[in-house]
């Protein structure tokens, strides 16, 4: 066993294949790096959602309905923010909400993300190196038929249905990879981009100063888990996003997405048929279950991706 | 019936004859100052204890048992905020935590207090003038025997405990009365000082900037009510306090504190005797139940204020 394996997440579909890896991976063998282009302030206070949603799922306490959120929250806060005026399409749990105060009171007192994330997950027990992408700030941006909607405003507020024409990661060119991700990818001894939304979830990783060549570069195993079975997404707008960005929603294009960054190929076997044509993309090609729907799930899929990448 | 009736008050007690002060004149002849000496951090949000007591209290979804917070609350946030390493002596519930967050966003907006406080109290429906004393900081501070402790430490995490050797205002002499108390001192029709403790509640008051000489040059009615009832506080540690202060807790020593500030005394019935000792102080004295248990005898207390007072 060899370095770090290094996990590229998003968010729900992201922090599943996570906890598995970290029920197979020891705390000093896996790196998780989350994006953060989704992060927003609200009420005046630091969100995190992806890195939440990972950290809550790391810790046992996500909401297991949602797939993100703290289980069994409450919105007493929430309800009265919203008698203040505020606005609160944005559900934020009273559980959930000590996490952005207690995040945005250490960054008001100099903590980097990097920092306070590292904070708030050991008070939670995770032991399991959660690193966000960037301690600088990267905001994903949704250029949409009706010109430009901030992320959240896009995914929440609005639910997805602004068709969009192309998505931007504001300052992203000029952000730097977080300390700890860019010591996991000096010693990495693979690369695992989980099954998150490409555009969403991943491009704002590697839009990061340098990243995408330093990736590029790499000349250890790196897989990629598709978020698309059967034509379909797993979660989220991922196949009406492609759709929209005039492309097929099908594995096949999301191995294109990763052409020249990925050396192993992961599908569901009810995409057999598309093994071919990723093949001809440069990209051996592994069939197997992929959908998560139980623990089980989840650390059998961890156990195949460790197994492929020699760990 | 002319000019404004400015009351001063603190948290609890002040909140009560507040209250009534209110049923009994129309918002346009009543303005309530709040002390902010008590203000204070926590979790990076701006608590402000009494206004907020008096807020809640005037909107009438304050805590019943407690005369603080809000009624029916809970404290989900608090909980995990204990979990993130965060110190929770200072109960904040959770539709209380909205109110801090809104605050907070507002001043960080670059509101000003009063601007902020405004904005709540319209929220949750407050007709009447909630102000600040001043959109200063001023912080008091309990010089104990062990050192100079912030006032939320003395008072809440160490339970009024540690013997008081003097109360310090820092700040005050530097701080303006807010705007809206500026105001109220040019168009008063009279004052009261609400049954709160003088030293924690009324005294951060008078030590702003000439707010003493202002109130001491007032040609119209001003009247004190007691907050010693047969030598016990009403509430809080003022009689503790007094007595670690060399004085013995009555309200001719009350009245003593406000010599040459107050026109008329208003002493509980059991306390009758005092009458003539208050009176050589230049006081005439005016005795009446002063003990607020129901709305009842908040707005009878009201009125015989307001009667006294020339409303």
């Amino acid at each position: 066993m060899k370095g770090l394996l290094v996990a590229l997440a998003g968010g729900v579909g992201g922090a599943k294949l996570a906890w598995g890896l970290a029920q197979v991976l020891p705390p000093e063998k896996l790196v998780i790096v989350v994006n953060t282009g989704d992060d927003a302030v609200f009420h005046g206070l630091h969100v995190s959602p992806d890195l939440d949603t990972v950290m809550y799922t790391l810790a046992g306490i996500v909401n297991p309905e949602a797939g993100w959120g703290v289980a069994d929250d409450t919105t007493a806060a929430l309800g009265m923010l919203g008698r203040y005026g505020a606005p609160t399409w944005f559900r934020l749990g009273d559980r959930d909400l000590a996490c952005h105060i207690r995040r945005t009171e250490l960054l008001g007192q100099g903590w980097t993300l990097s920092q306070a994330t590292r904070e708030l997950c050991l008070a939670l027990g995770v032991q399991h190196s959660i690193v966000p992408m960037s301690d600088d700030s990267v905001r994903t941006t949704i250029l949409a038929e009706e010109g430009e909607l901030p992320f959240q405003v896009y995914f929440v507020e609005r639910r997805c249905e602004p068709p969009v024409r192309e998505v931007l990661y504001v300052g992203a060119e000029k952000a730097r990879p977080s300390p700890l991700f860019e010591a996991a990818l000096n010693e990495a001894g693979a690369l695992v981009f989980c099954p998150s939304n490409p555009y969403l979830s991943i491009d704002p990783i590697l839009s990061l100063d340098r990243v995408r060549q330093r990736i590029a570069g790499l000349t250890v195993p790196r897989l990629a888990v598709s978020p698309i079975v059967g034509g379909e997404a797993l979660k989220g707008p991922l196949a009406k996003m492609m759709l929209e960005l005039g492309e097929k929603p099908s594995s096949t294009n999301i191995a294109r997405h990763y052409e020249g960054l990925c050396d192993i190929f992961i599908i569901d076997d009810v995409d057999r048929e598309e093994a071919e044509e990723i093949l001809a993309l440069g990209m051996p090609v592994e069939a197997m279950p992929i959908v998560m729907r139980s623990p089980e799930d989840k650390m059998e899929l961890a156990r195949r991706v460790c197994a492929l990448a020699g760990y």
